[in-house]
C-alpha cells in the first residue's frame, strides 16, 4: 500500500489518501470510508493516526481502495509530506555509508574511524516540506547548501530495547527525504551539527510512504540530481549499519512511537566533499529519489 | 505568574493551574473559569495552548486566580512536568559556562576552545518526566548517569531570524530541569551527544513555569545536589551566551514556536569531570533548583 497526505482546490483541507491503478489514481480515504459505510479505526486526517492503527489499519485502507468508486487523479491533487508535522524531531543516522565517511575524512578535524556505535543526530519538525515544495535559501546564513539523498524508515509500533531480530516489526513503511544540509552551519556549532541539519524546509519528504510489506529495503538505488546532474547514485545494500541494528541501537534506553521517522544516512557524493565544493543556490532544482518509493522535486527559492 | 501542569485524586486529567497564596494553593484555570462564567482564550488542558494565548491568556488567569472561589493546596496536588509533552525535541545549549567547557577540557579528543557559536543538541520529548518522578536507570545500558542543573527557557512566540534586541519578547518564562546524561553513551556515537542525551526519563522538569515579568534569568543561583551533598552550585550571570544570543543564534533560519523550551546550559560539577568521577545509581536521589523557580526531586529507580 501506498499511502500519501493530500489536499485538493475543492477541498484544501489535509487528508489520507491512498494510491491505485498503478499509482495514477488517489482514493481520498474518509470520504470514501463515509461513502461505503465504514468505520475506520484511525483518524483519516492525520497519517500518525492511520499509523498507529497498524495492519488492521492497512486491512480497512485495503477495503476502501477496493471498492471506492470516486477518486483523483494523482496529478491533479497536491501531494503534501506523508507526515506533515511529525511529534518529534526526525531521527538521523550519520556516517552510515563507508564512502561517504571517506569522502569527509579530509576535512573532519576529529573522527577518523568509522565510530562503532551508530552516529545519531536530529532534524527539527519545523525542517518538514512537501516534495515539491520549495526549500527556502537563507542567503544571511550561509551560502553552503548542500544536498543528501536518504532512506527513511517510518516506525508503526512503539518500542524500547526492541532486538535486532525483531526490529523489522516495528517498520510500518519508507519513504524518501532529503536531508538537505546548510554545511559551514553543521560545522561551526561546536560540532554539534544540529543547528546546521535544522533550518527550516530542510527536509522535503514523499511523496508517499510505502508500506513494509512491498519492499526490501536492503537493496534499492538511491540518487539525487541537482538540475538534471547526477550527484549521488548508490544502493541501500551499502549501508554500513543495517536497518534491524539502527532500531536496536536507537531504541536501548529510548522509547519509538509511530510515525517516529528515521532517516538513514547519506551515501557519496555531497556538494562539500567535491573538488571543487559544489553548493545549490536560488533557481536550483534538487530532485531526490529511491527507486520504488519515488521522486521529490525541490526549487530552491529566496527565502520569503 | 506561576504556570504548572498538574492532576488530583479526585480528578486524574492533566490540565493548566496557577498558584496564590505564596505559592502554597492551586487554582484550577479550567474549572474557575467555568465557575466564574469566564471564557479563556486556550485550553485550559494544555500548558502549549496557554502559553499560545500570551499576555491575553494570563490577563484572564490572573482574573482568575483573584476571583476563584476554590482551590488545592500544592502539598496536595500531583505536580506533572508543566509542558509534558513538548511538540518537538528540547533546544539545548552545551558549553555555556566557561568552568564546565574546561572541566571537561581534559578527557575531549576535539575542540579545545569555546566555540564563537553556541552549541545547540537536543532532547526527545519521550525524556520529560515530571519533577518529583523517578528517573529509570537503564543498567543494561552504561552505568554513567550524570547530572547538569539548567534554567530553560519557554518560548512564547513564533519568529525566525529574531534579533537579540527583541529576542526577549520572545519568552514567555522559565522553568528549571536537569539534563541528565548518559555520559559514555553521549561519546561513543560519533560525537553527537543526541542519544546519550535522549534516554527515557532524562529530562525532569517543572516544578512550574514562571512568568517572564516576574524574573531577571541573569541573576540566579542554581544549583545541584546527590543524596542531600552539594554537586553544582553556580549564578545564571556566568552564562557565556546570555538568553538573548542564544535566540537570536537559534532562531536565525529556524522558525521557533509556543511552547518550544530552550535549556540553557549546566555550569561545572558534574560527575564525570570529578576526582574520581561520580555517577548515581539506584536509590540515590537528584535534587535540581534555580532560586526563585523552584525544586525539583528525583529518585534513581531501576527501569521497569
Amino acid at each position: 500500500m501506498r499511502l500519501l497526505t493530500f489536499a485538493t482546490t475543492g477541498d484544501q483541507a489535509s487528508r489520507v489518501g491512498a494510491l491505485r491503478d498503478a499509482d495514477r489514481r488517489v482514493v481520498d480515504i474518509g470520504r470514501s470510508a463515509a461513502e461505503l459505510g465504514l468505520e475506520t479505526p484511525f483518524d483519516s486526517r492525520d497519517m500518525i493516526s492511520v499509523i498507529s492503527a497498524g495492519q488492521p489499519g492497512l486491512d480497512v485502507i485495503r477495503t476502501i481502495v477496493n471498492h471506492a468508486s470516486t477518486d483523483f487523479l494523482l496529478a491533479d491533487v497536491q501531494v503534501n509530506a506523508p507526515i506533515p508535522r511529525p511529534r518529534k524531531n526526525i531521527f538521523c543516522v550519520g556516517w552510515n555509508y563507508q564512502d561517504h565517511f571517506e569522502e569527509g575524512a579530509k576535512i573532519r578535524p576529529h573522527v577518523k574511524e568509522m565510530p562503532a556505535f551508530p552516529t545519531f543526530f536530529t532534524k527539527a519538525p519545523t525542517t518538514v516540506i512537501g516534495p515539491f515544495d520549495p526549500i527556502p535559501f537563507f542567503g544571511g546564513l550561509s551560502a553552503q547548501l548542500d544536498w543528501e539523498v536518504e532512506l527513511a524508515v517510518v516506525v508503526g509500533r512503539a518500542g524500547r530495547d526492541i532486538p535486532e531480530a525483531n526490529a523489522m516489526e516495528y517498520v510500518f513503511g519508507y519513504t524518501v527525504l532529503n536531508d538537505v544540509t546548510w554545511r559551514d552551519v553543521q560545522r561551526r556549532h561546536g560540532q554539534q551539527w544540529f543547528k546546521g541539519k535544522s533550518i527550516d524546509g530542510t527536509c522535503p519528504m514523499g511523496p508517499w510512504i510505502t508500506s513494509a510489506d512491498e519492499i526490501d529495503p536492503e537493496s534499492l538505488d538511491l540518487s539525487s540530481r541537482v538540475n538534471g546532474e547526477s550527484k549521488q547514485t548508490s544502493n541501500t545494500r551499502h549501508m554500513y549499519f543495517k536497518i534491524p541494528r539502527i532500531i536496536a541501537e536507537l531504541s536501548h534506553g529510548l522509547t519509538l512511537e509511530p510515525g517516529d521517522v528515521i532517516a538513514t544516512g547519506t551515501p557519496p557524493g555531497v556538494g562539500h566533499a567535491r573538488t571543487p565544493p559544489e553548493f545549490m543556490k536560488p533557481g536550483d532544482v534538487l530532485e531526490t529519489e529511491v527507486a520504488g518509493l519515488g521522486l521529490l522535486r525541490n526549487l530552491i527559492a529566496t527565502a520569503a
